[in-house]
């Protein structure tokens, strides 16, 4: 299944992949594309995850979220424990066709399984050395309660 | 050196990846993280690229954007070569510390080798059959003469 290109056009020429209208994304050797969640409205990234060719094709098709996870090997529906489903604005290509854009409106209180509303909740300061960082939480409050919400399954949903 | 782990701290435990303040990045089977450019100002995503140990190093320690490039198997300054850097305002970790987020001062006309300002100009369709999406182009105006900044080195910069 990871190396099923799915019902996409097959990948023509730099120039035709660049400036083409026909989808022809570049799967990696898992069978994967990377996917940028962001917020439809304030615009901040919710979550960075993956989708194979079913999930890129389903989100097209349905325009709600869906990815693979590698961790489980399965593909999955943005909030199909939580709730929390991804409805899709907007969604873009790149130049290479090997990253995806969606812009989404988050149902429930947050994307992210620990509670908070983006996966990104903090900070690397910069301009000291890399190996003495300490990380800063911010936007960090818990929008809900993961256990309650995912119980037991509370992971990379 | 894509194995490299660099100068970071060892994984934990999942409560310490995703609660604590340590910064111990999930680097893949390639060594590498996913990282999302988005303009400081306007908040688009501008592109998203990866950054090895060193590239992640770099990035923190200057202040300014470095990723790998699988394409060159090589580390890549941004704007090395079309004076096209980014300054990082801003650098975020996601929960399970695999991808990374950075609000950028985009240097120049664009962040894509093809001339836009985002790598990300053109839109997918919704809600069609995924076999037979015609993309859209927005925001794709050149922002740039492609050929007159990289000469014939245009690729994945």
């Amino acid at each position: 299944m990871p190396d099923d290109p799915g019902p996409f056009a097959p990948r023509g020429s730099t120039a035709e992949v660049e400036e083409g209208r026909l989808l022809s994304p570049k799967f990696d050797a898992d069978g994967l594309v990377t996917c940028v969640a962001t917020d439809a409205g304030g615009g901040e990234v919710l979550m960075v995850a993956h989708m194979n060719a079913a999930a890129l094709a389903r989100t097209i098709e349905t325009g709600e979220a869906w990815y693979f996870s590698r961790s489980r090997q399965a593909l999955w529906r943005k909030g199909e424990t939580s709730g929390h489903v991804q409805r899709v604005v907007e969604m873009r290509i790149d130049c290479d066709q090997d990253a995806v854009w969606i812009k989404v409106e988050q149902a429930g209180a947050g994307a992210c399984h620990t509670g908070r509303r983006s996966c990104f909740y903090r900070a690397v300061p910069l301009g000291a050395r890399a190996g003495a960082v300490t990380l800063e939480f911010r936007d960090a409050d818990k929008a809900f309660d993961p256990q309650a919400v995912y119980g037991d399954r509370g992971k990379a949903r």
